[in-house]
């Protein structure tokens, strides 16, 4: 919570759960990316909040950009900066979409199977590729599956491929899960990356770059190591993996730019129990999984909530949703604990939203309009 | 898929995804349910599908409309239905969301606690309210968890308390379950509305009316009973319960009048294997969780999918959206079987996403725009 955003809130008077951006705050994360990673580049992950100021932003201090699809570049290209500071970094891409992302100057692309690399061949020839490997994404608070990326041994192949189309083998990219609160994570992927970088070597390929990804935790309840550490903690697994030869470095922050920078605020609209002898109460907000916080599914993310009983005895809670949909409950495995005298009409404050709320919300489930945001 | 939809997506050229909604089969729909209960009001759960065109056909068939919100009591007034016609089924309002309906004219209001029933006195004074009440949710696809109602012990202090507070302590309501496919799921909620019925008697109060809810299937793989046996066991439930004196009753079918009406058209964007040796394929839509196939939550509903290539030998793929988010996957867990020959670029027909589809759309996540749909 900043001075500004409670001094906004303090003016607001219109109805309806917002989002707060202080964009002091941005600032003042993308400050600390540079400076705790001098020599790596940064591709803002727009996707975790495109708001045109945020964007504006971040081009105007030297930011690049990754985009996940044709409209988020057009909206990196709309806030001032070049194509030369975007990259396509999904690798699922209709052939029509690189066609237009090269028509717009995009140059770097991300791929993971040879498929994309042949469109990619097609529609952007001459481009560089990255290609994204799996990672086992251990102890990240969200591990992502194995949608994005191949096994490190086809990686070689896939890259290969490309430079055959004529296209620049340029690297790797890998993620090493979102949230990830230890900074020795990077070193396992460091460890293939390099392995991968041997293997081309070997067929005369000469790739130059390692996407290092996302991944930057954002403080809800439990502390996170500080983005210092995490630059120390990276560049020392680049020096073991790759010695004196370590290649040009970009990472993907999203949630550790913007994150913190947030906060929403939202009503009490009903607190009840469901039989005289229940213990836990049920708060009902008029913001849910629908309205923007898409991120509590199993109840991942545990945002910090203030509320303006802070102080008072504290008691479980099931937290929920305004829809009539049974499964827009933020959390009740593990209930919240919130003031006993917490009432109907209280405004709270969810901290640490800055990220992945405000366009994840629905277009008008149950009527309910979307999230509106105010980056000040 | 019928011939109408069918030549409706012969016709269009544009890009991206889409939704069509066959509005003759909502219109068979309505009608199957007013013939197979003759005695019970459809309140049509405008949540499901608030399109104007299906809100203006179901108001000119005579339907009524069980409403979550403001904005969706003013589609339905909008669509030509009067407000006696409406029905504020959400049991989580804001108080000046209740007066705004009251303005407009709503005098039915859903209610599982004693402060909501405060809000509706102050709010909507002398307005009918229904009370919800738990039901265990056996047998359905997808169990409502206990966000809505009440133990049924208390539901009768609920209603006394409206009553003292001179509201019309009008009836119970409860839901058996989303996509349920036992018809007599009906019968145990019945047996708890009608001990409440008695106790309320007991009390003096004279409640009238039954909302039975919804929770009517649709045909996604299995078969599901016919309107016509939901109807049957309904109302042998009823004579069970409550002998000669049945209350006045309403249901609130949403997926079971528009989920089969609909048909949503993809593209494959990408098919791959994350190594050489992969048994499982991973392809890549161009729709998925964040952009209308929320439902797939759990991989809860398994749609039925309809390639140009079935008949072709088939193998197990893990099906995927188009984002940069590893949660868009719709079928991991268990894979789904999909023709050996399909290919990028194939149009795919995802069958009965007639409900519960475009309004959860997110905004613009990863700057894809929301579900495009046609009613027809």
């Amino acid at each position: 919570m900043t001075a500004r955003i409670r001094q906004f809130l303090r003016r607001r008077d219109e109805d309806g759960p917002c989002l707060v951006v202080d964009l002091e705050v941005v600032r003042e994360n993308y400050l600390a990316f540079a400076k705790a990673l001098p020599d790596t580049k940064v591709f803002y992950a727009v996707k975790a909040n495109p708001a045109p100021e945020v964007l504006s932003l971040l081009a105007s201090l030297g930011s690049s950009f990754d985009a996940a699809s044709v409209a988020e570049i057009e909206m990196v290209l709309a806030a001032g900066a070049g194509s030369e500071r975007i990259s396509y970094g999904n690798t699922i891409k209709k052939e029509r979409d690189i066609a237009r992302a090269h028509a717009l100057g995009v140059r770097l692309y991300a791929v993971d199977c040879v498929a994309e690399v042949e469109k990619v061949a097609r529609a952007a020839p001459g481009a560089r590729v990255l290609c994204r490997i799996l990672s086992d994404c251990a102890d990240s608070d969200w591990p992502l599956s194995r949608k994005f990326g191949c096994e490190p041994s086809m990686a070689v192949d896939v890259l290969e491929h490309a430079h055959r189309l004529g296209l620049e083998a340029y690297g790797i990219s890998f993620h090493v899960g979102s949230q990830q609160r230890n900074p020795n994570a990077w070193d396992r992927a460091l460890a293939s990356a390099a392995a991968v970088f041997r293997e081309c070597g070997e067929r005369g390929l000469t790739p130059s770059m390692i996407n290092l990804g996302g991944g930057f935790p954002t403080r809800y309840h439990k502390n996170v190591p500080t983005v210092k550490t995490y630059g120390s903690a990276i560049f020392r697994a680049l020096r073991r993996h790759f010695g004196n030869r370590i290649p040009e470095t970009i990472i993907e922050p999203g949630r550790g730019l913007v994150g913190n920078a947030g906060i929403i605020e939202t009503e009490v609209v009903l607190v009840s129990r469901k039989s005289d002898n229940d213990d836990v109460r049920w708060v009902y907000l008029d913001i849910g999984r629908f309205g923007g916080l898409a991120e509590t599914l199993d109840e991942s993310i545990r945002y910090p909530i203030r509320t303006p009983r802070d102080g008072d005895e504290l008691a479980p809670c099931v937290l929920a949703g305004p829809t009539c949909d049974s499964v827009d409950v933020m959390y009740e495995k593990q209930p919240y604990a919130l003031p006993i005298s917490l009432e109907i009409g209280d405004k709270l404050l969810i901290e640490g939203t800055g990220a992945y709320t405000a366009t994840y919300a629905s277009v008008a489930f149950n009527g309910f309009p979307p999230l509106k945001t105010y980056h000040i």
